[in-house]
């Protein structure tokens, strides 16, 4: 198995719902299906998908059964500076999030808060100084 | 907010079981604390990284309560034909992970089989005739 990963589902109550909310933080959408067969969103990132899919159907699909809530993952968006993470906490709180952390600085060296989608999704919003954003949107380690 | 993802992290029960894991599938660790401070594993992925923490500093971090099991995130391993889907999972259970689904042609016009790793965050593999795998392990809709 190469190291690699090439989707991330999020399961969300209504496709339409948290796809607008996506739209509002600036996404745009690239596929998906909105018709009598199924409803799913797609959006193109940097070198993979990230999907928006009805969280019961991704249960069945996954072969998990549904606990409700958070289930161990975050997601996170690295900008190039602290005033970036604050403007990003801004955007994601005037397109509905919740914020779960202000932007403050961090433990481990860094700056970060953190907004949780309307679906439950959280999403770190970071400033780490050791790794290095591209502008082509890839995030790598040194 | 730019249409990108920096990184993902899910959150385990003991990063260095959860680290041996995916090292078993043919991963190779990239950085991370593994000292008397903390406990975090890094893997460099296709544009992005994939961290393995604690469970609980996660849910912390993320301002979530941790309602155990599973949240309604799946990820997913896209490759270029049916017989790769069976070949990864095979791989996976020698690593111990559980096989949720065996190898299947799909409502969608492909084959995939899943897995669930052993802090239980499912993976998908796939083939999807309309998606690109590239040689550099980006996965693209067209």
């Amino acid at each position: 198995m190469d190291q690699r990963v090439s989707l991330i589902t999020l399961g969300v109550a209504d496709v339409a719902r948290a796809r607008a909310f996506y739209e509002a933080l600036g996404w745009h959408l690239d596929g998906g299906v909105d018709d009598e067969t199924d409803h799913v969103a797609f959006f193109q990132v940097n070198g993979f998908i990230l999907a928006l899919w009805g969280r019961a159907k991704l249960a069945e699909d996954s072969g998990v059964e549904d606990s409700g809530g958070w289930g161990g993952v975050t997601l996170a968006y690295n900008v190039r500076s602290p005033a970036e993470v604050d403007a990003v906490i801004e955007e994601s709180r005037a397109a509905g999030a919740t914020i779960a952390r202000e932007g403050a600085e961090t433990f481990w060296g860094g700056y970060s808060g953190a907004f949780v989608d309307p679906d439950g999704h959280p999403w770190e919003v970071a400033h780490n100084p050791g790794w290095v954003v591209h502008g082509d949107g890839r995030t790598t380690l040194t």
